[in-house]
């Protein structure tokens, strides 16, 4: 529903609820400065129990003090009311401008509006009040058949600036009707997330509002899947899959973005090390506004390889930046401009840096930065 | 001398050269893919001796495996024949462009021209020779004289993205006449650079080519200076002013610039948190660009701190931005947005953070993130 938090008038409250309580895992930002909603939330999943996630966006309820946990306190009070729940049952996520107290009224009455206006088929409502500087809602889903039962798992999620997740996206709720217990919900989010939303980063900056909650409703039926079945191993690749999916989608639609990019690091001595370098490729404005700018500069994800940290032999660098060979051996190889010019050109840019000093490799996706990341940060409080 | 390496036809090698061979130290980048020069220097700075200094813009020399080397070797030694000096006396330094062969012929032709045009007062033209994208000359110098004997230092730095330096700016050269020796040079110098150059960021961008080189001549005249004596710590203390008025100039001069920003941690539990707070702010792409958009979008600055890794109580954090107290034990303050607004337009602006958990302190220079920016480096190489 739409509680006027957003300037623009759009929908900016909604509440995801599953008909009874169901197994429940979330993972949240490392940012000690986490925000209210978020430590309330890891609280009332500490038992792994959940019947509903309230959202807002346009406020993140952060660096509020007393009052903040107060006011996200309230939040969940109100939803349980109107839900005939447990208030321990609800969690609560907040985005949007960090240090102005929550309009309460405003989001009162909106919990209020958005409970008696559930309905299974408002998935793309509920994708769309989540948003706040995305250009497009962000949701998917897969489903498959195993042993004659059909599981199925969705996702939404919301980017788009201060994105380098420590633990989940801005905001991502995924939902699955398959039978899994409280700690397979754990491990099934958390292997997922760590080679998701732990990999994406738009701007080097962590949020303090970061939450990505799965909620298992068991509905599709049968007992509860135990790790190692054949059902157990395909809900978590789907997990994982739709996982992959929103995060692409949240560093395709970072803020400003014309380009999706994706760092590839092969040949690293350790996965450690192959992550230090993709994410100083993928954290780097130099090689960002390079990529907005169509300029194949590989010296400068060179540059980047190097003020990694990472144990890296700087006569066996190779750089293939999208799609053609720059540097071999760590020496300038000659390419064609043109060539790159037109490769550059495209929606999606890859940059594959081999190591060759060991077997180790991680991806991490990102976009590029561009004079519209600096008008709507600029602007944005304003 | 304007040899042809800057499109622009600007002056782009110079030779820094002293009469009898000097004291000297330097300090370089620790970026794994330190280019030939960097290598070549600070082998020729192991014995603490140096007559010259030979400079070029406008290509980097890094990337370009052993043709480099042999590059980097063939401008000491064309500079040390002209001067009829050693090759190992002569340091190299290269800015620009990485990953594109050195075009020797030019840079060999400009060095002959820059041999026979030495002259004591062209350091001006040395300032402007060892530009990039600077928009100002970056030089300074100080004068004092201690028991009838008057020292002099003076310096000039380049910037002006890919900044983030550790050891060292991107270029810089501080010269004295002071009788120095070689260990007093590397202690003096690695000193003033650890709170002065190593303190800014322009864009988190850690150069495959930073140096800072201190040349100590004695032509003050008399002996050499000891190590706590009252000139010892005169000429110690004029390096680290040289070197710190050089960084702010730098960082007020980084690319895209509009504002020169101080960051100041107070009250941290050690001297890395606080650096770690710092650094987390100051190359936050959200502050900066809150920061050109004239916006005391403070929550971002709590944000910063809160991923910083450091150790904090968030019930306990102060922020004062453009000396305006917004955040005080964690929780928003009231404040006047029109106050705030007039308080941004100023051209410097001071970011103060205390935690309230220890005594240490730090203090960092930057700049904001601005259109001019991504401008700049969407089209460096094209």
């Amino acid at each position: 529903v739409s509680a006027g938090l957003k300037k623009s008038g759009r929908r900016d409250v909604c509440i995801i609820a599953a008909e009874e309580p169901c197994s429940a895992a979330g993972v949240f930002t490392i940012n000690t400065m986490a925000a209210p909603p978020v430590i309330i939330s890891r609280a009332h999943l500490a038992d792994g129990r959940l019947s509903a996630i309230v959202v807002n966006a346009g406020n993140a309820n952060a660096c509020t003090g007393e009052r903040g946990f107060d006011d996200a306190r309230a939040m969940a009070s109100a939803c349980a009311r109107a839900l005939h729940c447990d208030p321990s049952a609800v969690a609560v996520a907040s985005t949007g401008v960090i240090g102005v107290p929550m309009p309460m009224q405003q989001v009162l009455a909106g919990i209020a509006e958005a409970a008696t206006s559930l309905d299974s088929t408002a998935g793309d409502a509920v994708a769309e009040a989540i948003m706040t500087t995305d250009t497009f809602a962000k949701q998917t889903a897969l489903r498959t058949t195993i042993s004659g039962r059909t599981y199925t798992v969705g996702g939404a999620a919301k980017g788009s600036g201060m994105i380098k997740p420590n633990m989940a996206t801005m905001l991502a709720f995924v939902t699955t009707d398959a039978p899994l217990d409280a700690p397979s919900c754990d491990a099934i989010l958390r292997a997922a997330v760590a080679t998701t939303f732990n990999r994406v980063t738009v701007d080097s900056d962590t949020s303090t509002n970061d939450c990505c909650i799965l909620m298992a409703s068991g509905a599709a039926g049968g007992r509860t899947l135990e790790a190692g079945s054949e059902a157990h191993t395909a809900v978590s690749a789907m997990v994982t899959e739709v996982c992959g999916e929103l995060a692409r989608m949240v560093a395709r639609d970072g803020e400003g973005a014309t380009k999706l990019v994706t760092v590839e690091v092969r040949g690293a001595a350790s996965e450690a090390d192959a992550k230090a370098v993709a994410f100083a490729i993928a954290d780097s404005p130099l090689v960002k506004t390079a990529i907005f700018g169509q300029d194949a500069n590989w010296g400068r994800v060179a540059m980047a390889v190097g003020k990694s940290g990472a144990s890296i032999d700087p006569a066996k660098l190779g750089i293939t930046f999208a799609g053609i060979r720059t540097c071999v051996d760590g020496t300038a190889v000659p390419f064609d401009e043109d060539e790159a010019a037109q490769a550059l050109a495209a929606a999606e840019v890859e940059i594959l840096v081999e190591l060759h000093v060991g077997r180790a490799s991680a991806t991490v996706w990102t976009c590029d930065l561009s004079y519209e990341y600096v008008r709507i940060n600029g602007e944005y409080r304003s």
